[in-house]
């Protein structure tokens, strides 16, 4: 997907409190520049949040394409971790922190591209295209990694079906196996579902 | 581990063609920031190279803990990804080229940090340490495919030995696999293996 198409949620803090210190005007600064960059840049911001917002809610109900992060609270990135777990979404990170435990926790969370200190309207379009890239890339291997998981899983519960039924009608595997698939076949089921129902009801019945 | 103490291999020109254009000039100038910024910052370079040295063969030899590839050179990028496929380590690359197609094939061939028109000496240190982290989550994903893959894989060849077992014996399944697991006993080596070098001689002996 071109980048400029990506319907974008950025949340980031315009305002600093009255009172704030200077990392917390400069850092209001920055997120006002990334507005700026980002509009300028001709990306679709479906919504910019400030970190407080219930971000999980808004999150749900925007369905974005990709969420960036410009705050300096783990509270917002924990929020958007949280509310992307079952639907996964490339999420950027912009950082003054170099702290090396946060940026572990933060990549090992899924965040596709964490950049610390190099914020740069210019340079914007290159980071969100690498963060799609390497979502990309992280989906497959997550995909990949599901369906042998569930290949595994599934070869186990068929054993253990099989055998359940060698066990009960004293036949031999072959014949177990056939009368799995047989049954799968009537109903129309998978393999490992209908062996799966099996051992479900199993404990119940002897 | 410190970024200070990662032993780095930088593979970059500082010297452009004579009669280049003025984008290879820019380059070796670009070149040569990097190299400064990496010694000034106190880093561990255990060589750097030019993009045309046989790099299979030093990376070989060097062992380096990480690889920057500075260099608007593909050829140089696809030798370090040849030359790194046995033994996994963590590629930083730089360009100024923000061609999408380009950016994915290094991602997806295992680039750790993926850096366009982003090289500052301030920042090499952040990019560094996330390109680490990202290594380690990364790998550790691969580690956890390629474990259930190859479980995934010995299942399979143990229920082919046991059915074989089962056919040429006339045994029940259980029988046939405590034929195997004692055979594995005896010889000191893990189910799978003994199911493999069965089915590896069978073929032979019918």
């Amino acid at each position: 997907m071109d980048a400029k198409q990506l319907r974008i949620v950025v949340i980031n803090s315009l305002v600093a409190p009255e009172g704030a210190d200077a990392a917390a005007r400069e850092q209001a600064e920055r997120a006002r520049a990334l507005r700026i960059g980002l509009l300028e840049g001709g990306y679709n911001i479906l919504a910019a949040l400030p970190p407080e917002a219930d971000l999980e809610e808004q999150i749900a109900q925007l369905q974005p394409d990709l969420i960036i992060v410009d705050a300096q609270s783990d509270t917002a990135l924990k929020k958007v971790v949280a509310a992307t777990a079952d639907a996964r979404r490339p999420i950027v990170c912009f950082t003054e922190d170099g702290d090396k435990e946060k940026m572990h926790a933060a990549i090992e969370a899924g965040v596709s591209a964490y950049v610390v200190a190099g914020l740069s309207a210019e340079r914007v379009k290159a980071v969100l295209d690498v963060a799609m890239a390497r979502f990309e890339v992280d989906q497959k291997l997550r995909h990949e990694l599901s369906e042998t998981r569930m290949k595994l899983a599934e070869r186990k519960v068929i054993e253990r079906a099989k055998g359940l039924l060698m066990e009960r009608h004293q036949c031999s595997e072959d014949e177990a196996y056939r009368k799995l698939r047989r049954l799968a076949m009537d109903k129309n089921l998978k393999l490992s579902d209908v062996a799966q129902r099996m051992l479900d009801v199993a404990d119940l019945l002897i």
